[in-house]
């Protein structure tokens, strides 16, 4: 398996578009669309939010029902959650205004929204969107990278990547973008992410290897605790790749899996080290542990604490805190058995051994944490399981987007 | 019942005093002491973290053993928590320097301590501090006082409360002092506390009325989300208000039970309005539910939202982030059945009705919420359950104090 470029247009058969329609940001592009060839097997994962907004219940009858889809529309500034009727009524009318344009069926149009909560659309920008992107699809890297732009809300970078591989005697390639910078916590999955592949794989399989992949990479991200209504991973496959179609789970599923695995973790990365004022990507590592849910309910507990978001961006080796968040994740662990330690580009150092602190350089270990991306490590046992969750750090800038962002 | 002036000393028969024994701090009191003239019947709540501090696991072995205390030695400055055995030996040498100098037993001393997690304490400096204390121990308000400055860390104000109500035709007195700003969340309880009291009640009835007052008072703070490992309440009793011992639920238990609501709640509402950083104290009820579960698992996941929080920060009615926290707490409810009201000393503003935002004043909704104390209240239906929730804003100050809390 090989990284390649771009995202969402990397797979054989698949072309982008975005577009600047005025939903709510003015002069910048807000509108994104996604379009197959042909119709695609349809996979994907959604919010657990008991409030979930209109495109999450459009989406998920499609997944859930015919499986198939063909066409994606994507508008950022609005989250269509929160509205009611009106706001079912939105998707329903912004499917049928691609079916006008593209010939698209209406019930092979998925929707996905993000933005502000309980706002309307303003229906008529969405069909003009809708207009100026059926005029414009193209299967460049470029037109991929554009469509990532166009759906970042408080995000600072766009955020794809996409993988060749083997399967069936066939190149394969699957490639995606996402966005997503606040409101970001684990459950389910965390923002909107879009994956294309060109392989050809039963819908069955292909929701089973997402559901799979999304409980060790989206939801193993936190930004601020806040489960989002609008979270949705969708996975489009269009089997343009010709290998023989993935029926049982053989080699080329799990070349698939892994292919998923490498793309979702990269994109979780970059959701992380892009959340909202972050400074640090903070990855948390639990080894040692006797099962795979303590290890995962650790890792997401260190990773969400406020205070130890905040000891990262004072790059403060405070360590009580990360056994403290441990402490009362609910897993059960003998503190008594811990060691801890600190890593990063700038080297690795031990900060705890045995449920208490090691004398270690305080220069050192700042200068460890003060870089980019800043890992903890706690090894809580002989066990055999382990697990990896993804922040970043608390700063000035995180009350700063917040504490006005709807202006 | 009534409020009336003081804390710890403000019960009949209970002394305190203060000392700048340098445990970590320079030029500022940082011991206390409290000490009743005879044995007290003693309940406490502890932390439910995993990693419990050493003075927790000693004062726990107190009153679930015995029961009795008559002596409370504190520091502030540094937790004794992740500190292994040395950190419970200091917890029996602090209470072998009380009985040298007054001769109160051991096993009758609590001790506590609060601060950064993982430095050992210097115990020559706890036995210094326990000898000039001991000489200086006073029942005035005054003492009582300094008792509350001494053991506040990040705090900005000192957390007293007292009322006075008549049980078996005698006039009882309950006290109380508490510290805490942030590693705030509710979990059994959420900092230290220490109430006195002179009424006459058995140990069983003194410990379960307090461990139902938590549930409603200190289980519903949350400054920052993280469960401290040194969470204490302890509750002293030592009867000598001589009323006729209370040893069945009649209607004395259940002043006493009222007494303890409103000294607690008083508490609480100090500890949330001082919460690190913040500018505003936060609260959240949630009216109409079916069951007090559901109602508190609402209000909790409200008030714990940094995205909720922040935004009170900026005075922005962004009442979608209310909702989403309350989609995403785990309890069920029906959006579309859901109210939603912002309200302060400056007036109260429907912003929701049924699950999507009314027509209201931006301005107005901005005024009501720059005042020190707002309020959100949502109601979810026509249930007869509420619970509210204490909270703070995020802010910049959150950061300023976390980011580099050791130094």
């Amino acid at each position: 398996m090989t990284f390649t470029e771009g995202g969402v247009t990397a797979a054989k058969g698949f072309k982008a578009a975005d577009a600047a329609a005025g939903i709510k940001y003015q002069g910048r592009p807000d509108m994104a669309m996604i379009l197959s060839s042909v119709m695609c097997k349809a996979a994907g994962t959604f919010t657990t939010n008991v409030v979930k907004a209109a495109p999450v219940i459009w989406d998920r009858d499609i997944v859930k029902g015919s499986g198939l889809a063909q066409a994606v529309v994507i508008n950022s500034g609005i989250a269509n959650a929160c509205t009611g009727e009106e706001g079912m009524k939105y998707c329903r009318e912004t499917a049928s205004a691609v079916f006008e344009k593209l010939a698209v069926p209406e019930n092979a149009v998925l929707v996905a929204s993000t933005g502000v909560i309980g706002m309307q659309l303003r229906i008529d920008r969405i069909r003009d969107g809708i207009s100026m992107m059926s005029g414009s699809l193209s299967d460049t890297i470029e037109a991929g990278h554009k469509a990532a732009r166009a759906i970042m809300t408080t995000d600072t970078k766009p955020k794809e990547a996409a993988v060749s591989f083997r399967a069936g005697g066939k190149d394969i390639v699957l490639g995606g973008m996402c966005k997503g910078s606040g409101m970001i916590h684990p459950n389910m999955c965390t923002m909107l992410c879009f994956l294309t592949t060109d392989i050809n794989i039963s819908q069955e399989l292909l929701q089973e290897a997402l559901s799979c992949s999304i409980q060790d990479t989206f939801n193993m991200v936190s930004v601020d605790g806040d489960t989002s209504t609008n979270d949705t991973v969708l996975l489009l496959a269009n089997g343009l790749a010709r290998n023989p179609e993935i029926t049982e789970k053989n080699d080329d599923y799990y070349s698939f899996c892994e292919a998923l695995k490498e793309v979702n973790t990269k994109l979780c990365r970059m959701i992380a080290g892009d959340g909202e004022g972050a400074t640090a990507l903070f990855e948390v590592e639990i080894k040692g542990a006797d099962t795979k849910e303590q290890a995962k309910v650790l890792a997401r507990s260190v990773v969400s604490s406020n205070l130890v978001k905040a000891a990262i961006c004072g790059h403060d080796a405070n360590w009580g805190r990360i056994l403290c968040a441990m402490g009362y994740s609910g897993a059960e662990f003998d503190p008594d058995r811990t060691d801890l330690y600190f890593e990063s580009a700038a080297g690795k150092i031990q900060i705890m051994s045995a449920g208490t602190g090691c004398c270690f350089s305080e220069e050192e270990a700042t200068r460890i944490l003060s870089e980019p991306e800043v890992k903890a490590i706690a090894v809580i046992g002989k066990g055999p399981e382990s697990a990896v969750a993804w922040g970043c750090d608390l700063t000035h800038g995180y009350i700063d987007i917040n504490a006005d962002y709807r202006s």
